[in-house]
């Protein structure tokens, strides 16, 4: 079963000069599981307007959506609703549903939107608008790509919109989420690198992984499987267990 | 000044399924920004071979050194060895180096090089091989591409090895690298986009970026100065805290 896939593209000096840890993608990695939609990519890349035109316009043409975060904000760093326009050859616009929900906004707490401010209603021709409930400025949505803010609670907030707009769009989606379960054991994974290799020939719906960790000066290895299928990975699960007890001989 | 450029490619389904918080971006990136290297883009890619070739190939063509992290353990979801000898058009081989190196550690504790260990040996031809201090399989180095684990401490073990031989192969790592200072206010960034703006005009050697905040229900902003010119930074900074004062006047 083929599943609709997705990428990231985080843009933000701040996670590639060290000064931030990015938590976007993992967030958004866990949503799209739970939707079933397979993340292909995730790249992070600079606030620099040809990288974000040529990574948008690649990323678009090979999957079926495309999250950006980051540089949604009103001041001179913020240039990805521009570099999305020229991506996609649109001239900017001031939104007129983005300006009247961050007017109302910014009313309701007693405040006047100012001229940076007004400068987050500024978005592609014709674009979607993400509502947001966390801020007072939204994202927007044009053709496969989700434009989102970098704070993750904005973000975050962003995106539950966008899976509602997701799930009611495409019947396939959440109906069929990847499932995972892991099992842990205390032996090196070379040790049964071997039978795993068997097992995944045998499995080829479930991914299963196998990951090393360290506890008390003790190699131990994570099993983690992966598939769509829950009942393939309770058999495969079945099947592992007999390789250990056939070890234990 | 030109700064060298790396990036980096995380191999591991592990990051894209959302189980695993990947930490081994932003510790490449701070040693990188130490050594005045500009880390221009990362990428989380999956356990696939043909993306690695495709990847790894793109990248090692436009940037100084690239770093890959994951992949190059004994199991079958291990292929980051053989995509790179396929990137590079070269055949595999036991590296006789390598295979020492583990031998000898294996026999230190008392333990026999099994078969799954074994396949940690087999590399690209013609190699350099990167010291591991943490574990017993080593990384490799060929051309401008840097081959490291994916368990955070074992590539950071694998990455001070790298660190040494980068600052003793060029003289212009290490001594230029790049600073950065922060500056916190509880002023919304909205409010002072335009000086912002100004003040990076002024200052194109000192990237110049603003980050809101939310903190006991009041926007604030973090601006941050990044420059390999400490003393533009400071001249960056008293400008912008004559900005501030021209606010509360």
């Amino acid at each position: 079963m083929t599943s609709r896939n997705a990428s990231i593209i985080v843009i933000g000096d701040e996670i590639l000069s060290g000064k931030t840890q990015d938590s976007n993608i993992k967030f958004i990695a866990d949503e799209l599981s739970a939707m079933g939609i397979l993340l292909a990519e995730a790249r992070i890349i600079p606030d620099s307007k040809s990288k974000i035109i040529q990574t948008v316009n690649e990323l678009r043409n090979i999957c079926d959506f495309v999250f950006t975060t980051g540089g949604i904000g009103p001041t001179h760093d913020d240039i990805t609703s521009s570099a999305i326009a020229q991506a996609f050859g649109l001239e900017l616009e001031i939104n007129q549903e983005a300006l009247k929900i961050m007017t109302e906004k910014y009313e309701k707490r007693g405040a006047t939107l100012n001229e940076g401010s007004k400068k987050m209603a500024i978005m592609p021709q014709g674009v979607k608008i993400i509502k947001n409930s966390a801020t007072s400025a939204p994202g927007f949505k044009i053709e496969n790509v989700f434009v989102m803010a970098g704070i993750p609670w904005v973000m975050q907030a962003m995106f539950q919109e966008i899976k509602i707009h997701l799930l009611a769009s495409f019947s396939d989606l959440g109906s069929s989420p990847f499932y995972t379960q892991s099992i842990e054991i205390f032996i090196g994974e070379s040790i049964i690198a071997k039978q795993l290799e068997e097992l995944q020939a045998k499995f080829p719906e479930v991914a299963i992984g196998s990951y090393p960790f360290k506890a008390n000066e003790i190699w131990g290895t994570n099993i983690n499987f992966r598939s769509k299928h829950k009942d393939l990975i309770e058999q495969a699960k079945i099947e592992f267990k007999l390789i250990l007890e056939d070890l234990n001989k």
